[in-house]
């Protein structure tokens, strides 16, 4: 592979480069790494200023392109936010380095012995949407596990990126790991989107972060391999012999906690006896909370006040304060309500009947399936794994939290004296 | 979901049977599974006669259409074949089941009980060639871990893999595993299998197995998630401190000891003070094995009796009695034309200079990565894992022979006692 010609448009040029700098990436030792990721936190708190320069441009951009407040405010940067960002940075240096792990290791009756060992994947392309602090958690964690990366983030921040993406090839400057194992899309259409999707030989996988719009274009048109990630349509089944106080307590805690985020619950599935009981008092408890109720026929027989939930209400990611809300005869009906219109994400049953717990826990096919505990912990923070790269929900190589491990590779390493096969 | 109209196509429906199947499936005992499969090997041996019978049907439809003789081999069956494709189900009752391991297990200071355990990956859609016993190693190796699997099989072997498959459903309906967890799809256009390739949402993953242009159609059209087997263009680079019987040996067997697999030598690289000394030697050993070499103008040089190696044979998995030699002039040189012309199969030094073998094992991008041993070893028996369903020659969820576990997910199971999120 030659660095493309001059023709070549920026992502392959750009994914060139990265695809070149990668082999140099996978030898460096750890100490050289996390070396690198210092320089970067610490240059990025030294440039935090032109930093918020260069987002004052994105933020008056988007005022006058209309774009709506709750997205600039996603885009914003302060001091405090910057900090914040080269915080993580130290969190993920802190964090164990998979890469040189022995996964297996055993001698087999011919004398080879053989080591499977943990290997970066070589290049990963990152396709994000609007909040800048993504460009330098994602790079950070992909350079931590020896790989190269290449961001594609919304170009609604596309100055901050910029500005961001030439602080860190600085700092790399001073560093072990070559700067071009860093690589900012900067082309704002579709089409460079479009052309990562296909870029297979130059880019190892993709990871889509962002809206199911986002998600679902990257999974149905990419031929890159594709880790999918994020997208959380998540059920809380109440069952016939829950707690009331467990019940309500990890049904608020999963709607409201955090409601713009994927662990959180958008569907509220109730036990007809249950619900017979406690469905008008906790109804109350989440109008209290602001959140808006929408419910199934058999859900406003019993509280007429909701809304009534239209049919793409229950295949809908609100990511926001409202809830749907449908009364069951049991737990057949739970599960065979989130086998349609789960997303694989994570599901939660709250019941002190064991065997329901069990095959509720065996038989929802999901990334995190929870007895008697909130989806939101569905987080690699809250699993001890430290930062991530994102949630997968689909059941190849990564499943869940995506952690260090989950941005390597592996290879068979064999020692031999000779052998030959017969 | 629920089955399509009979307007839809056979793939949609036959996946979506499949797809249906798979929960099912899922919650079965190793016990069970086993069980079907002992039913299906013996039903083979039992009804083998009317196995015979079919596939002579596409043996003279094959030579009506002028098929080559070396194919029409690779799918005729006999009763011996037949008894060794029931044997290999017999091995594969005997493998460990991998559904259920747990993978990890932990409890969080807030209580929370997480165990990561292996599930079933779901829909495997496996797309092949020609030879009729893979319809029985990859369903036997899908059902075995509770997958569902849908085969599409070359049109040449179509009579004998419909008269298989019939035999399989019948031996199914008298097990606990529904018959529906096996489809075949009988229609021989490509449009079918151009179909499979963007079935998401109904397959899972997709395994394309035979030649280099099936492999390829796959990778790069497919939306679903493929896993990439089998193309190899393996190099056996032979350094200046090389044994010299050793070397021999090595080099032979990567050749001969089975030319037409994926794991076999293409290309022979050799440092030039080796090559002074042995090349011409050497040479006449692959010609005693009727080899024919095709050398790069430095192997030239040193034995003029070699044809010339064309640019693309660099390029060129043979799978023949045919080897690019080219005279390399240290590591470094074979380091860049393995990274240049490599498939990421496996990769042999042969060396007693150890710093050179460590920079090898650790410098080539590759499944397998060899010092002093044939490449041929790359294999899931030689390995011991037993039967594979391919070589992973790509770097997500599975890297090199890809036994059992390769053919699983993983997912987190939660036990809480009400914990909520702060």
């Amino acid at each position: 592979m030659t660095i493309q010609s001059a023709t070549a448009s920026e992502v392959v040029q750009k994914a060139t480069l990265a695809k070149l700098a990668s082999p140099q990436l996978s030898l460096l030792t750890t100490d050289q790494k996390n070396r690198a990721l210092l320089l970067i936190a610490d240059a990025l708190v030294a440039e935090a200023q032109s930093i918020i320069e260069a987002n004052a441009t994105d933020l008056r951009e988007g005022r006058q392109n209309g774009t709506n407040e709750s997205l600039l405010d996603r885009i914003a940067l302060n001091e405090q936010r910057i900090d914040g960002i080269a915080q993580g940075l130290r969190e993920v240096v802190e964090l164990e380095d998979p890469v040189g792990h022995v996964l297996e290791e055993f001698t087999r009756p011919n004398g080879l012995h053989i080591r499977k060992i943990r290997v970066p994947i070589g290049v990963i392309g990152i396709i994000y949407e609007a909040r800048p602090n993504v460009t330098v958690d994602a790079a950070g964690l992909c350079l931590k596990t020896g790989n190269a990366v290449v961001l594609r983030g919304g170009s609604a921040a596309l100055h901050s990126n910029k500005r961001i993406v030439e602080i860190m090839h600085e700092a790399l400057s001073r560093s072990d790991v070559p700067p071009n194992a860093v690589q900012l899309i900067l082309d704002p259409n579709r089409s460079s989107v479009d052309e990562m999707l296909k870029l297979n030989g130059l880019l190892d996988v993709l990871i889509p972060r962002g809206g199911a719009s986002l998600i679902q274009n990257v999974v149905k048109n990419a031929t890159v391999p594709v880790i999918e990630t994020g997208a959380g349509i998540c059920h809380t089944y109440v069952d016939e012999t829950a707690q009331y106080d467990m019940a309500l307590n990890i049904a608020l805690n999963a709607k409201v906690q955090r409601p713009s985020v994927c662990n959180s619950m958008e569907t509220l599935l109730i036990h007809e006896s249950f619900a017979q009981k406690h469905l008008a008092s906790i109804a109350e408890q989440f109008a209290n909370q602001n959140v808006e109720l929408r419910g199934s026929a058999s859900a406003l027989q019993l509280v007429s006040s909701m809304k009534s939930a239209a049919d793409e209400d229950w295949d809908t990611e609100y990511n926001d304060y409202i809830l749907n809300v449908r009364v069951v005869q049991g737990i057949d009906e739970a599960l065979e309500h989130i086998r349609l219109h789960g997303t694989k994400h994570s599901e939660c049953i709250v019941t002190e009947n064991l065997e329901h717990a069990s095959r509720f826990l065996n038989e929802v096919d999901a990334a995190a399936v929870y007895h008697n505990a909130s989806t939101r912990f569905t987080d690699g923070f809250e699993f001890g794994f430290g930062a991530e790269i994102g949630i997968s929900t689909q059941k190849l190589h990564a499943r869940g939290p995506m952690g260090l491990p989950e941005l390597t590779s592996s290879k068979y390493r064999i020692q031999g004296s000779g052998q030959i096969r017969g």
